[in-house]
């Protein structure tokens, strides 16, 4: 970390400012130059706020070298981590293809569609059983129903299933019944969340807020991490930018800076990423282009009378020919797309 | 609710879509133009979502008429709500000015403050005690303990006092100590808070998300209050654009535009607006000149040793010197700053 | 377009707008709903402003049906604009890559780069000589003499050359060296240019802006159409949002929206869209697999020392590795990479 | 300069950025901290680019301390800048009024609103002749013929006129009859124009991009300074961010933060920050609350039937009440509102 002073700081104020160092454990490295006089300070600054020096007298800037983060960190971890999935690993060489709808409306509608996107190539089921919605006047989901539903369909097609959770107070259910936990964009600095999912030893899909940094991403990551839980994957499903054209701006570009930065897998949700079924399957294909480690996708098998989300599911035949093109392009970045091995659950 | 068809719509589809508006009880009102055909879908339908039509075949566009809210609509409650808030009401012709630190950090601290920013003419003491942290590693609060200090804070100065919630499972605790329970940003949409607290009589003050829109401010209000508590004051805390050289973008505009689409309080927040001591009054005059009904500012005796936010927080000599001209400007407006009239509790 | 009328609006404001709908040459659908009257302005809407409308007394809003474009469009032009650019074409099969560096500094150093992207496979060469640079301290390119050095590394490698051009005053100069006119992100509305541009019929590839929608580039393209040029290129460059963790963002959903609404070739500039050379050839790859027509890529014999852009060129060997792969997804997609085919000029 | 190496950046690498440095006819100050090594390039650094030292090998990152410009900062020009524009005064103790129609339309139309806005309490007079329009269809102004009015306009009232320009091909004639040159937003950084008007020595306002940084704001103004022209005022005019319920956002804090940094007079255009009638008063009072110089508004006398902006503009009662309030907080502020003293030209 580097604390620049201001023009005009006083040696007694230096002074101030390397105790601060000091005490926070910190080495310290002075620069006097004719421009401004820069202290650095040296160590294990990822858990040393920046704010504990901007606030001093005659500090003009504080600016961080080393990133916020550690456990996400890819420098600390130079190996992708990879991690089992119920069949599959992610963030290895298998493309992980998670599809399924918005929201599980009834037995009928996610088992249909669990046999629909298994057969197209899905490697996993999604489903939304506690919805986040911005109406109260809105469908909120089926709630535990639909996580004996989504069982259900499990049993029948040995897909793992990658369910939503909105509050702390719902992760016993959720544990007892899902492969791997989704924490939506609304919740990704839901900080009592992540404490709670960190305690746990169940994978977790966390996606990144509509106006949430890369940074604060690998943040929010960190929160679980540091709990012990390991089994991360992020998620980009498009930010929140001027552009009205679709639902959300893709940020393509954080799939190779996420990449860089960090160790963990990378998934892409074409679907919230652009709003409409129209664009879902060539931004699909621009993310595994781009090196995602795999997407989630809506998938329904009549988008017109869905609960939630119609205008961008993807009905089981456009779904099974994005399938297509996507695993062509895995071949040309040297990967192939996962799909289940294992037998069925009885 | 407008459906626009597409220019090849055929008539089986605008029949489709005419079947599912009747459906959703309400009228319909078919406009077939050379253009295109337009069919509205009229009566109570700011609980009805646009992607029930959307996804339709032969649907181009759905375009809202009626707002999605109704219970924070000025249109059906064109007076100003004007709620007590223990010793002054707010909404009303009195200007509330609520203070204090980002953070409580101390017996010792809370109470020095809370006395200064009284006497600089405050009508409301603010603290944190669950903090919502970027990082993991920073500090996140006094919990319980803090509650405490703050009551005693409240009981030698007759201040009510603000505090932050961040998750449902604090409510019980909560409502036994504030007066005010504060929404923060990044919990705007979490729906399981806001159902929580709707269901509680205790007052609210819900900040904008860094990217949430007006209306979606208000349509997590509308959360709220549709669970029958009343007592909504919405908080501007500005919003995340590409300008980096403060912390975040007042929207000002916000503040005239609320008050023309809502009866409830409109809050400004210049602290976490700029992120710069050196920019809160600027900042905190211009929101009442643009017709604020009070501020939220952070106040610290010593913003170079705060727990946090020490960046962004007045001393308190620089917050009275705020508050006077605040004061004048208020005049201005026919409104005058509320004050503590209660005798103090015991 | 539709007129929505505010819910008090007495019917002598609705004859007033009927006049107005009238004079302007369109025709009138009155609806008269339960919760508001709309008047449909019905006819060759694309040329008649919004505004014409939206000050009318009791008037709430208008709203546009067709586009505010039509020689842009591609209701009116369902077939993709092929275009010829010496010895290949942009817009139909083939894949145009337009390489080189960010500004021509010497003789040497775009003769040296020509020949070098050839040989890995572009098929046209590109290299600015009027810069428009933030700091007036900076390089600002090399003038007529550097479309010289331009026009010798064409001759001697039958490269068709793009040049971006800065102001009107430049024109006369400009076409007659260079194969395509670029403008630049910051001169896309740059009003007096697009018409000048649009009086030649020099083929042009035109640049978003840093925070223009997409209609607004369709908008700028339609400025140039309207002049009787019809060869223009669009380009995403990347825009700017919250985050910096790279030096724009990628819209890759501009790709497929734009191919949706527009017959004109879509180009996309990986270089700017990221600012880092480490990302680029993923992003070049992923706006293949979205559906764009080309790419123009910044490319440096020596990046460390190039006078601008160093950060986000690639050297030769690494742009050679890039082409390859963009030529894999180039097959998937069923085209195929551009290349020069006429003999070199003399 | 700061220039931070890599982590394992050779000593030959830190030698060889040394050099450059050195090159540049800076000195260097060399850090080698455990963390990473640190090179200072310390001397006039403000128009020495980045960019020079990014791109070496083993350099991780180039941070500025001082800022990229000079003549624009109050750094090294701590007084305001006070000039005196035809009977008042910009930039000091006094506040002033532009006001007047988006375009001018007619003779009548603009001597109308002159004598208006003047009786009002304007200080000066705007309207527009060469019009910067979205669309090709749409009116683009009066050219000359407007500016004869204008002139008319000013021997009436007194009032010096302020008045867009858009290429540098209008120069000549512009500095005929203006005696403020506006840049448009979509101008502010077309740099061919910037350099024109910076070789003459007419006054200039010069409005923000749509999306320009601050900062980028203070090096358009450079621009101008360089070449001479001391007469230039910044124009705050709304941003462009995700929220959509106005046209633009108003930066608010620009005000207090472009005070802080340059010393420059700071103007606040209401109208086109908002984009309705409705909030512009709200948004003046605001912006000389936050410490602004002076006020752009749109006035027209019949802004139903104005040739544009009608939606943003006011009628002159509208706006005389605004300057009222304005004038009040003025007072508050310290200030005074400008008027005109000179004679009437004859």
């Amino acid at each position: 970390m580097m604390i620049i002073m201001k023009p005009n700081a006083t040696p007694q104020q230096v002074d101030h400012v390397i105790e601060h160092i000091k005490a926070a454990g910190l080495a310290v490295h002075l620069s006097q130059g004719v421009e401004a006089t820069i202290i650095g300070a040296i160590g294990e600054t990822h858990n040393v706020p920046a704010e504990l020096f901007e606030t001093l007298d005659g500090v003009d800037e504080v600016q961080r070298i080393t990133k916020p983060y550690k456990l996400a960190s890819r420098q600390f971890h130079p190996e992708n981590s990879v991690f089992p999935l119920d069949g599959f690993t992610v963030g290895g060489e298998e493309i992980a293809v998670i599809a399924g709808p918005c929201s599980v409306e009834s037995r009928s509608q996610i088992t249909e569609t669990a046999h629909a996107v298994k057969e197209a190539g899905a490697a996993a089921l999604r489903g939304g059983v506690f919805k986040p919605r911005t109406s109260p006047y809105a469908f909120q989901g089926l709630g535990e129903e639909g996580l004996e539903y989504l069982a259900e369909a499990r049993a029948q097609t040995g897909l793992p299933i990658v369910v939503e959770i909105m509050s702390q107070v719902q992760l016993d259910l959720m544990v007892k019944y899902v492969d791997v936990l989704q924490v939506g964009a609304r919740n990704m600095q839901n900080f009592n969340l992540l404490r709670a999912i960190g305690e746990t030893r169940t994978s977790v899909l966390i996606k990144r807020g509509l106006s949430a940094t890369i940074e604060e991403l690998l943040m929010s990551a960190e929160y679980i991490l540091s709990g012990g839980n390991k089994q991360v994957m992020l998620c980009e499903r498009g930010i929140r930018t001027f552009e009205t054209s679709t639902r959300n701006t893709t940020d393509i570009n954080a799939i190779p800076v996420l990449k860089n930065l960090t160790h963990l897998p990378v998934i892409l949700d074409p679907s919230h990423a652009t709003g409409h079924s129209d664009f879902v399957a060539a931004i699909a294909r621009a993310g595994i282009a781009a090196g995602a480690d795999g997407l989630i996708v809506e998938v329904h098998p009549d988008p017109a009378h869905a609960a939630s989300d119609g205008k961008q599911s993807l009905k089981p035949e456009a779904f099974a020919k994005m399938v297509k093109q996507v695993g062509q392009i895995a071949q040309i970045m040297d990967r192939r797309l996962a799909s289940v091995r294992l037998p069925v659950k009885q």
